[in-house]
């Protein structure tokens, strides 16, 4: 965690900002031309449309009922950048720093304190308890109204600091079209991410097409309460779910409940994903395809993979190659990675 | 739980069985003619449709984006049967008799004893602990694609003492007909049932018209392993989830991540959900539907309300005065209660 920068203090400002520089997601591909323009003419882009008409053609062999066309994709690294932090964590120092006035004893109690003095050191080797203190903190004790709200205003007002860009249009152009060119063809595409399932639900829709019913994540415990003659759900401190690792075939399980043919991830925490989606299993035959995104463009995003904090790709690297996963060089096999230029 | 009666033993047979005697949801509605042929005109066929026309109507002032059109449906009693016990607490009676030659210490060991005796008295008397100890050998030890093809084999095969009918063609007729009129109206139809969601999730689609991912449920936990090469969910007998009462908006919340704008029950296990849904809260003024089927008939199913030991419906009869939801009763507003005759 020792690349952890400073953020820039929480601006509340209105959703309209969010909604004028969001990247819709329909208009991520153009129909009767390549649906994958941002895609280089590689190995990873003939691997997709490949599998995606093998599946989707009535008279294919291989074809698969509509109902059954399943994606799943990881979010932080994924479908978006998770560098130099993850933007939930960006999104957590941010609310300390906006919350701070009324915490006076977080100026002396840390993990906080070393948030608020920016000592990304102390922050780092406060280490899990410390991130779960920190994520407690920040992401309970309101209602889901509430959080949903703030989490509105932060996302459409913060800005990642090396790109000077909302990290709505901090996607990948290439997974954009991705998602589109699957939708398109019957399959329907769910976010399973380790990431918080309040904090994506919010844009999810708007920014990558994808419904807050289609998007599974790590959650907290909720409380349903009458408040004033309104109903509400009011988070609580105490960790529900963590969609992460093994974590990930359990949810889709649950959330979906059937197992997805397709699914995208960039890290270690997607391999038990990948796993569950692609494997061989008893009597169920149908093609499926696995993909992992790798950060190879220092230059255009970043370049990381075995030894890094965020996202670190490592087991699944190797999974990949025995496994018949399709690897994407984001330097190789992408033409463009964010939205616009 | 007086009134459990003995069950069938298990009969393990072909799913064509269900294939052949379910009745497809699609086929509950015919275009160009009333879509609720099974609805008397009576107040609640009136109310479901000026509400459904209000929210889907484009230039209605009360216009809803198809998005948000979300319609969640309770299932024990408002969906099937309840009478004389849960369809679910059958299925692991059986299960406990087709298990027991494997598990010959249940003859002498409560509340299995008393289950493979016929000995309801002893059964009820073993109370919420002998029945989760009942769902917990019945329902974990197995994989979840096990659990599925056990639950698809019983589904088939049991029929209702009374009805001497499949469980599956025990749905009331006029309910299959809304979920189908508010599909063809733009809503997506979600199943919260207090019911076990991989019980559920096997046939809701053949049945309902509800995909699995439009299922939410109580659960237990599972475990993602390799087993043999083969990606498998185990289930461990651990409550995960109880999706009842105020469990019901957290499962809500949880699984679709935005407040549905109609909500339809039948006992008290649903005050919540449909309290979530329909009471006003802040800024959200879209219109909203409530509604509770009332079990009025004794001779063409059951009659029952403020005292019963399945699907009790007392504060939630009260609550429908005061917040203006549509109460069914069955009896006069119902022309048929199952499909076929």
């Amino acid at each position: 965690m020792t690349n952890i920068s400073r953020r820039l203090l929480l601006k509340l400002s209105a959703i309209s900002v969010l909604a004028a520089r969001a990247v819709p997601a329909a208009a991520a591909s153009t129909s009767n031309t390549d649906p994958l323009p941002s895609w280089n003419d590689s190995a990873p882009k003939a691997a997709i449309v490949a599998f995606v008409e093998k599946v989707s053609k009535q008279d294919s062999p291989d074809f698969v009922p509509e109902p059954e066309r399943l994606a799943v994709f990881d979010n932080d690294g994924t479908l978006w950048v998770e560098h130099p932090m993850y933007v939930q964590l960006a999104f957590a120092l941010d609310r300390v720093k906006a919350e701070a006035s009324s915490h006076l004893e977080w100026k002396t109690t840390q993990p906080f304190q070393a948030v608020l003095e920016g000592d990304m050191k102390t922050l780092a080797a406060s280490g899990e308890k410390g991130l779960v203190e920190l994520i407690m903190a920040t992401h309970a004790g309101m209602t889901s109204a509430q959080f949903q709200s703030i989490v509105t205003d932060w996302i459409a007002t913060a800005r990642d600091p090396r790109f000077k860009r909302p990290y709505t249009q901090l996607v990948y152009q290439p997974m954009l079209e991705l998602l589109a060119y699957l939708r398109a063809n019957g399959f329907k595409t769910f976010i399973a991410s380790g990431g918080g399932i309040e904090f994506m639900r919010p844009w999810t829709e708007q920014v990558y097409g994808v419904p807050p019913e289609q998007v599974i994540g790590s959650s907290i415990k909720t409380r349903f309460e009458i408040k004033d003659g309104a109903p509400t759900l009011f988070r609580l401190p105490a960790v529900n779910f963590i969609d992460d690792k093994a974590g990930k075939p359990v949810g889709i399980n649950e959330y979906i409940g059937r197992r997805p043919i397709a699914a995208f991830g960039n890290s270690d925490g997607d391999l038990e994903m990948l796993q569950w989606t692609t494997l061989a299993n008893g009597m169920d035959t149908k093609p499926r395809f696995g993909l992992i995104v790798h950060h190879t463009d220092a230059e255009r995003e970043y370049a990381y993979d075995r030894d890094t904090d965020f996202g670190r790709l490592d087991l699944a690297l190797d999974a990949a190659a025995i496994n018949q996963w399709t690897v994407v060089s984001m330097k190789t096999d992408w033409k463009q990675i964010f939205p616009g230029k």
